[in-house]
């Protein structure tokens, strides 16, 4: 791999060797018997990754693309969704689905709480909400939201109410079984804890909400994010056919392909474990340093990624460049109200799950460096 | 580059060497300082790629999201199109303004032959069309439009009319002067002419048309491919600058940079001119084997790909295979009326820049000796 600085931001991550090779796979048709069970076993893989007998769709775009598709495949103009909002992504989201004429109630939680049960609760109580959206975890926050809970909140109060989960940055870091917990779509890109570049939308749905598509009154709003195109299409290559609606990315699947496989080759209990491990170091490191997450408590604090308040006398200016000069690349605040006020670092994927690449030590001990370089005492 | 059947399809086509090494660009955030000159960059090369002074969008999709993007943005529900439809993806264009509420009207041809000028004109007359929509060159027959010619009769009969090509299989391969000839929408994709692997929805659009959209009086009814999204981060990327609507595909961005930069070191002329040369020289060998084109004259065939029906007697049970075997990825037919008797090559980008690779020659003569252990008499 040629040398890089570090990514070690909340997405995308650090790649595997492995991985980019197969972006470099040379010219292959979308439609070739080498290229159709690729994409046919990574359709496999994601049930297994996602616990779920559901349908997952992998297709050229990003995470925000999923959101499209959410809207306008289950979502019908005049029907209420409850958006629990932590952050940037929770207003985006609300946004996409007024898109669609959805009517949206925002349960808006304080910046750095996760959405508290008894709120959701007693939210469900208000209407009858279509869908309820949760961002599993908020990378503009590093919030973890309890979606076991809120699950579970859903089935007793208005259990025909889609349980809809942003897993943008938890999916492969964070534990999410979909059938287990009654959850009914999962959306995620590719170079989140995923492992792969940037370019694939990945989703998974359950057999309910593919029902509920299937039954909705009105046509789909939409051309390129319609699951009546898609699903044909991924039922194909599952059945190791060709098909054609888009082509395909082709090297980008060739890539996730590896990488699904590596993850699920070394155990997808075990990588929960692992990324919660690395980030209890991370958040030991970061608190010995006397700084302050974002998110109120360690309870519901992302195991993916941390974002941290700069101390203070120290600025975004001043610890992000120090840290790219230690060769780690780190991100800014992304939450609108506190965006000049915090950092966050990534710590998913081969850099937990292969700590002897070293990754996260020599992540924190270049944020301690660079703290001490911005005259930081508590880094002295 | 790993050894491979040589993928001669109407896309995609085989990537440069230093394409694919740029697909494999270690992990580089998307709002990186190494990153953002590249895709502002690449926006100002498909410019002078275009020939036009209007707005390049380059997003994570697929060129079928160019239809929507043109769907969506540029038509308003209720507003009548015009669909020069030659095969395949007319139709499907057809359908995809449908969606957004567009009164579409085909303006059919038969099958092999391109939209006469005569015909575009009298259907001009019969209403006040939003927009006309033309396959430059359809996938499906191999036909090449005159997409000059009827911008020409649009500018004449029907100024205001905005002139939208699909140029998925011709961008890279066939001359489009965007400004000169009066082209608002061009749509293409990465992984054809433009020398890069899938994943890419490119487009240029002209100012009167973004104008257009900006004096639009509903809103956009889509959400991923919104341009009121894309215009502030194309725009700022442009400017060197960092934005955040969606996580672009930072891989294939890097690879599509290093094949724009070949071809505008090349010459877009030279690039035009040696794409002819190719074509003749395929289309004669194919000639004097004695198999028919689809396109019926070849004034109006593409120069990038060839449709070729079989010679009595062959199959494309028979043929491809035997391709296969002699290392040659050819497509088979995609028109539902014909898709069983004719094939499809693609010559498109190094495999015609570079002669002394020896793609073309080597496919010819795979085909030549393909065609005569299938017992085909011309081949003998």
């Amino acid at each position: 791999m040629a040398s890089h600085k570090l990514c070690m931001i909340p997405g995308p991550i650090e790649f595997h060797e492995d991985v980019l090779q197969a972006m470099a796979t040379p010219a292959t048709s979308h439609v070739a018997p080498n290229f159709i069970p690729v994409l046919g076993e990574s359709i496999e893989l994601l049930r297994q990754i996602l616990f779920t007998s559901g349908q997952p769709f992998i297709i050229a775009g990003s995470g925000t693309l999923g959101w499209d598709m959410t809207a306008s495949n289950l979502v019908e103009a005049g029907e209420d969704v409850l958006v629990c909002n932590s952050g940037y992504f929770g207003d985006r989201f609300g946004e996409c689905l007024e898109t669609y004429g959805a009517k949206v109630t925002h349960l808006r939680v304080p910046i750095g709480e996760a959405p508290k049960l008894d709120d959701v609760a007693a939210a469900l109580k208000t209407k009858k909400f279509k869908a309820i959206t949760i961002t599993h975890v908020d990378t503009s926050t590093g919030v973890l939201a309890d979606i076991k809970g809120i699950a579970n909140v859903v089935r007793k109060e208005s259990p025909e109410t889609l349980v809809v989960v942003d897993g943008v940055c938890s999916v492969g870091s964070e534990e999410i079984r979909m059938d287990a917990w009654g959850i009914d779509v999962v959306i995620t890109a590719s170079q989140k804890a995923l492992g792969a570049p940037p370019g694939l939308c990945v989703m998974g749905v359950s057999e309910r909400a593919i029902g509920v598509f299937k039954n909705r009154k009105t046509p789909v709003p939409n051309y390129y994010a319609n699951w009546n195109r898609w699903l044909p299409i991924m039922n194909a290559y599952e059945a190791r056919k060709p098909s054609y609606f888009a082509t395909p990315a082709v090297q980008n699947i060739f890539a996730l392909n590896v990488s699904l496989k590596q993850i699920v080759a070394q155990g997808i209990e075990k990588r929960f474990a692992v990324h919660k491990e690395a980030s209890a170091k991370a958040k030991k490191f970061i608190h010995d340093l006397g700084l302050k997450l974002v998110p109120t408590s360690l309870e519901h604090a992302a195991n993916g990624m941390s974002a941290v308040y700069y101390p203070e006398g120290v600025a975004a200016t001043d610890l992000l460049p120090k840290l790219a000069a230690h060769g780690i690349v780190a991100a800014g605040g992304l939450h609108v109200e506190i965006a000049p006020k915090y950092f966050r670092i990534g710590h998913m994927g081969i850099s937990v799950t292969e700590p002897e690449r070293g990754h996260l030590d020599a992540t924190l001990n270049a944020l301690k460096a660079s703290l001490a370089e911005c005259g930081y005492k508590g880094a002295l």
